[in-house]
């Protein structure tokens, strides 16, 4: 079945709002082995709307529009394919009072632009929405030999629930019945510590002559990912050949490779922190807490992050983590020094296992011809066990931070498997 | 001019990657008055990205193709450009020095790889890349009865500095001989305190029979984007026009409106601290760092942000901010009292001019029948000042840490408006 994803919104054709529908329900078809050959992107423009929608009807078996289904005038997704399938819009009861439900719950006055989206289009489906207003429509054409409609909310925090929960499972029903349920099967290897030309020439024999699995590097914020893809005829057939490919790629890469998939690096160390029962306590300076934020986006955070200290002044550092005013004064805030000593203090203050210490200077202003822009110093510290790493990243702030936080996990990571050094 | 952008790469299309150039691109070409009429991703085969190219030279006058660069390979963007156009690619001496002198200041081995990276197309000019190792190529086609082909690296980091610095100046001078730069301009109202319908029925009059500028709402994580968009025969006329709509949504919507554009709300709270002369201590427990992160990524925020201190556990609450266990025990950590307490302990700790403490239950674990999981309170302490806000915040974990950190801002703003009062 061939997919074509139509994502609506002048704000999306602008690069007022990032898109990320279109890759996120690619990824999920993929699963299902439904193929995206084309993803557009249209403003919120009747005309050209209606020329998109009818070009999509005449090459896909699937159509999914998201977007346009708000409650004000500019959205115009409902109305322009009922009026190209020329079919006429209903109320659904049913929505109408979820609506009025919704808003009381919510203790905010309904707009009568709202009841808008309590129409489907004659035969169409409503999918639920428990977090906004606008449900998605599901339209099968297949009896008319057409395709089938899709019609999902823009935002990707409605969007996603709906497509996850209601679509996919009509979707499975429906290549199921027609004998399609092609079998692709899809890994990421997440790589960190090498980069990408150098995995490249670490795993050129691989790379060479691939055809069934596929193997493809990607750069990615500080680390690398390598999607094996592997084809077969039954599910059993590709998740062998993609075992056996992922397989050979561990014994080549070992550790290396820290996870797999969505997995993020700050969820491994959640991981190994709960394994090996360690808590943690965080000194941030240039990352500002964005280690911390990184690592309690992971459930169950509470468990071993004991603290996370942002100590952006120097009397910060001073008076909560104790670093010695003498070592502020003679090697700088950002410093080796420093660094081990966020580490120690964050530690003691916090009866933690193991403290973390970053300073640096992310930019653009505060840095000196000795002390350039990007340089930054992290130091773990733990019972007998002192390391510190100095770095020069390179970017905007915001890069720095990430970069620093992601080394800092890196640190983490390590030092959990047992193979850091102290120094 | 008609701009079209394909954006190259398996990993786009099958969701592996977010595509946020093509939005970066169309915002920065909007401001030169060039539409972006379609927007395509196409994988890393030759064969598809051929046709989709030899498409788009058939209906656009500037192509620019992000992506497929790189130093693997799977990276056919040039090649397939080069095949195309029937141009042969030639060596770029000084490139090939650019990546010497790259690899050696990054102390890292270069690959041979690397040096498919300084082939050009036959006419084509150079891009440099001070952040990577592929540059970008500009070749224009018009004395030919062709289009503008540019290609750019993937990664957006590398990709936008060089269309900012190096593309926008080469397609302004062009369209300025072509007596072509039309007049868009656009601008972003940040609403906060309102929501998408509410808005819209507030500012009804001015959506309907809107022609010139046009208004689009837009709902966006905890606050509502108004776009106003005006076209004139010259800056001057469009600017007006732009001018005089906005005015008259600032006379209706007042203090709703926080800012404009890209002017994030924690880039507004930094300018109203600095303008204050306060100073700021963050004790944030459901939200995880996140405030902190977003304050921190405004430049020099080290004059007015003193600490964040992430007190995930009862203990650091306790032993950090003081926080008394008596309120924890009879109350719970995710209460008014505690909140308070935890802005109060904050600023104290810090001797800042102002603290703000945020407990709540971001989940999904850790409600009860009565604490359900979105459950916030926030307060804000200052001198002879206290405020405390209960909030039910719904979503995923991370929907809670992001309105929850959005709240926090939005009360600071208030605060230093004069305009919160205590409770």
């Amino acid at each position: 079945m061939r997919c074509e994803i139509i994502s609506v919104g002048t704000e999306l054709l602008m690069g007022q709002t990032v898109n990320t529908n279109a890759g996120d329900l690619a990824r999920e078809l993929f699963s299902l082995g439904i193929g995206v050959y084309y993803q557009t992107v249209v403003g919120d423009n009747e005309e050209r709307l209606a020329e998109v929608f009818r070009q999509a009807l005449q090459r896909a078996g699937l159509i999914i529009l998201t977007g346009g289904l708000g409650p004000t005038e500019d959205d115009l997704t409902r109305e322009t394919v009922a009026y190209v399938l020329g079919l006429p819009l209903e109320r659904n009861r049913d929505w109408e009072q979820q609506l009025e439900e919704f808003f009381h719950r919510f203790k905010r006055p309904m707009a009568s632009l709202n009841l808008r989206q309590a129409l489907v289009p004659q035969g169409g489906k409503i999918l639920p929405n428990d977090r906004g207003t606008a449900p998605g429509i599901y339209l099968d054409l297949q009896e008319r030999k057409g395709p089938i409609v899709i019609l999902l909310p823009g935002p990707p925090r409605e969007m996603l629930p709906i497509f996850r929960e209601q679509v996919i499972p009509l979707l499975r029903a429906k290549l199921q019945d027609k004998g399609d349920l092609a079998v692709l099967r899809s890994k990421v290897l997440r790589v960190i510590g090498l980069g990408e030309s150098t995995l490249a020439e670490t795993i050129a024999p691989l790379l060479k002559n691939q055809s069934n699995p596929t193997l493809a590097p990607l750069a990615k914020g500080g680390e690398v990912h390598l999607r094996v893809t592997a084809r077969g005829h039954s599910e059993e057939e590709a998740r062998t050949l993609l075992d056996s490919k992922a397989q050979e790629l561990r014994e080549v890469l070992g550790d290396y490779i820290y996870g797999e998939d969505a997995e993020e690096l700050e969820s491994v160390v959640a991981r190994l922190l709960r394994a090996k029962g360690q808590t943690l306590a965080l000194a941030e300076s240039c990352s500002g807490g964005l280690l911390s934020h990184r690592l309690t986006n992971i459930p169950g955070s509470s468990s071993y992050l004991l603290a996370g200290l942002v100590t952006y002044s120097n009397e910060a550092k001073a008076h909560i983590l104790g670093v010695s005013p003498a070592t502020l004064e003679s090697v700088g805030a950002v410093s080796a020094a420093v660094a081990e000593e966020m580490a120690v203090g964050a530690r003691r203050l916090c009866q933690a296992d193991i403290g973390v210490g970053i300073t640096g200077i992310a930019g653009p202003g505060g840095a000196t011809p000795q002390k350039p822009v990007g340089l930054t110093y992290l130091a773990l510290a733990a019972e007998n066990f002192k390391y510190s790493h100095r770095y020069e990243f390179w970017g905007s702030r915001q890069d720095i931070k990430e970069r620093a936080a992601q080394a800092a996990l890196h640190l983490l990571r390590l030092y959990l498997l047992e193979k850091l050094k102290p120094n």
